[in-house]
């Protein structure tokens, strides 16, 4: 008698925004980096996708649906996460021969972002990290969230730091099968609470060039990036641990401003060139650094991934100083009001950036507010049926 | 008896771009450069600077008037420049009595741009090359262009490779004191002839930071900028000489486009970053690409200064190919007709350039047609009249 039924589990899983960044492979199928990485999670009533893995033997094929639309599954890196994590369950239904035979069967996974894919917001980071503790959870896998970092980075490098809250680094590793180019928790949001942030969603172009095939530009041809990961990176990953273990925003920022700035340079030395930051970018750039001018120290930090967007770092204490700026500039925009419906309070624009704050109201859509936040989290909201039914 | 008269010289002095860029100094009293720098000379039908340099018992002190506004001589650049000049002449003074005593009058120096200074159009290089050869002239120094441009060096560091035209390299050299810190053909401009640029002006923001304070400010915070001076220029600088001896174009592309990118990928890595290329910069490297790709070989390279405008490189054989498009893309604004009145022929702007087209329409402001030319040139053409006035 075949069992017809569904086996489902359900996650959240967060975005998380770099400050040391990733940007090159050693080696591409593995999806291994050139150096190690450090990032902030963020909070999942902001940013999240929540996704529902299922499998049954109702099911003829591996499914993949994100957003209402299947997805290409065929991929290699998709392949890799869902052969990794079957195998694991075939290990454990061979060590207890009364678990249901669930690896053999086809999965069905539903995914839904809580926010636009296309706003180069690392949805793919949270989307891997997902789609595997999703089905970690179906096989009911003892394994930690290190050794599913380890799989869903085969998925896409940076949803590795996308399995833990908090301050998480991707330790590069050095073995040639990956096995140690996991991701670790440097600290639990916990130990930081009040580091939030606001994103300027800049209203871009088309990417300028996928953050896949411009990294191994970059590796290939750059004469300045070898100096970035062999002694650049390196250096900033010690500061920028020993900066989150003592709460020390100013580090903290300079290390995050001067690493964003390090990538771009990077990728302006491509040939060709590749540009993710435009004339919005650059002015969030200067209206920040007026911010912290006029603070007199550094109280806000921006960094810039593959694309436009500004994540503008800053600590709760300071979010009038900070928040409240660039409130005032763009307070026509969407998204001020906050998780409890509070509106930041506006605060006076530093003088100077008269011609920035005009390209800021220009070239942003909407803005997000938000802080750093916890891991993955189990849900019993479904996005797939009893019957295998897509909801 | 005093003797009234009136002695004058008067010179025309080119500007030019480099193609391995100079950024950074190792001594900023004395404009030593990090790193070797090359540049073509460009033609003085087009960009140039026309100084008369005089001296005079009727004179009461040392002066020198730009573009009709007197400008404040007092500063150490001008000083070391006008002092040094005349230590030569006085020494010939000493050698030959017969000689007028030149060297204890003071100075009245009228200069005169064919070419809006505020362009962002290395105005400064041609000024000082200006100024040093006019006032060599008048006191009929012996001093040979390389000494010459020794001491424009002092005035403004790019100014030294003015002093020559064609391809022209500004050796860094070793010495503490700077006497190996010189201008040296690469190449007359008869050695190839056929190289030509456009300029694409761009209606720019106020600069956004001086290239004096900028290059300063490179070299104590870019962590990237070590590998730039000490491995990557030194490969470049030997591989352009034998691009330049070998009139080989693709060569010459290559590395002029990637040395504009790692310079201003050092001035990004700079804390607080430097931007210099805007929206408008980029668009134009997007259409070199594109001109580039749909030629199948490197028949144009752009290049940045501490500016947002293009200096497009391109052989006279492509010019429809290059300054065709540009001239199809930009074909409403001012500058297209050269030197001889002809026009460009307008060419097929590549596909899949269109959001960069359109980003060039609104973002450059006028164009300038121009290619190598020569070094300064001596003229009877005078700015101060006979009795000291000016014309």
């Amino acid at each position: 008698m075949v069992d017809h039924k569904v086996y489902r589990a359900s996650t959240f899983a967060p975005v998380n925004i770099a400050v040391i960044k990733y940007w090159g492979k050693r080696d591409a199928s593995l999806n291994l980096p050139t150096n190690s990485s450090l990032s902030v999670t963020l909070s999942q009533s902001d940013l999240r996708t929540h996704t529902t893995a299922s499998c049954s033997a109702l099911y003829t094929r591996d499914e993949l649906i994100l957003n209402g639309s299947t997805q290409d599954i065929s991929g290699a890196r998709t392949q890799a996460c869902l052969s990794e994590l079957r195998s694991l369950r075939t290990a454990l239904e061979t060590s207890d021969s009364s678990l249901p035979k669930l690896a053999q069967l086809h999965l069905k996974i539903v995914s839904v972002n809580n926010f636009p894919t296309a706003a180069g917001l690392a949805s793919s980071a949270a989307g891997f990290a997902a789609l595997v503790r999703a089905i970690a959870d179906l096989y009911a896998l003892p394994a930690s969230p290190v050794e599913l970092s380890r799989i869903a980075r085969q998925g896409s490098g940076s949803a590795c730091r996308s399995l833990f809250g908090g301050y998480v680094a991707w330790e590069m590793g050095s073995a040639d099968d990956g096995s140690d180019s996991v991701a670790v928790e440097v600290a639990p949001a916990s130990h930081w609470p009040d580091m939030k942030a606001v994103i300027l969603v800049a209203s871009a172009d088309k990417k300028d060039v996928s953050s896949t095939s411009g990294m191994q530009a970059t590796v290939k041809t750059s004469s300045l990036f070898k100096e970035r990961v062999e002694i650049v990176v390196p250096q900033r990953m010690s500061k920028m641990r020993a900066a989150v273990q003592e709460r020390d925003f100013e580090s903290f920022a300079e290390l995050t401003m001067r690493d964003s700035n390090s990538f771009h340079a990077c990728c302006l030395d491509t040939e060709p060139p590749i540009f993710y930051m435009n004339d919005t970018s650059r002015a969030a750039v200067r209206v920040v650094d007026a911010i912290n001018e006029a603070a007199g120290k550094k109280v806000a930090a921006y960094t810039f991934d593959a694309g436009p967007n500004a994540v503008v770092y800053y600590q709760e204490k300071d979010e009038a100083l900070v928040a409240g700026v660039f409130g005032n500039i763009l307070e026509e925009k969407e998204g001020w009001q906050g998780e409890r419906g509070q509106k930041v309070q506006s605060s006076q624009v530093p003088k100077g950036v008269e011609v920035a704050t005009e390209k800021l109201k220009t070239g942003v859509s909407r803005v997000i507010l938000t802080g750093v936040g916890e891991g993955p989290i189990k849900t019993d909201e479904m996005l797939v049926g009893e019957k295998g039914e897509t909801l």
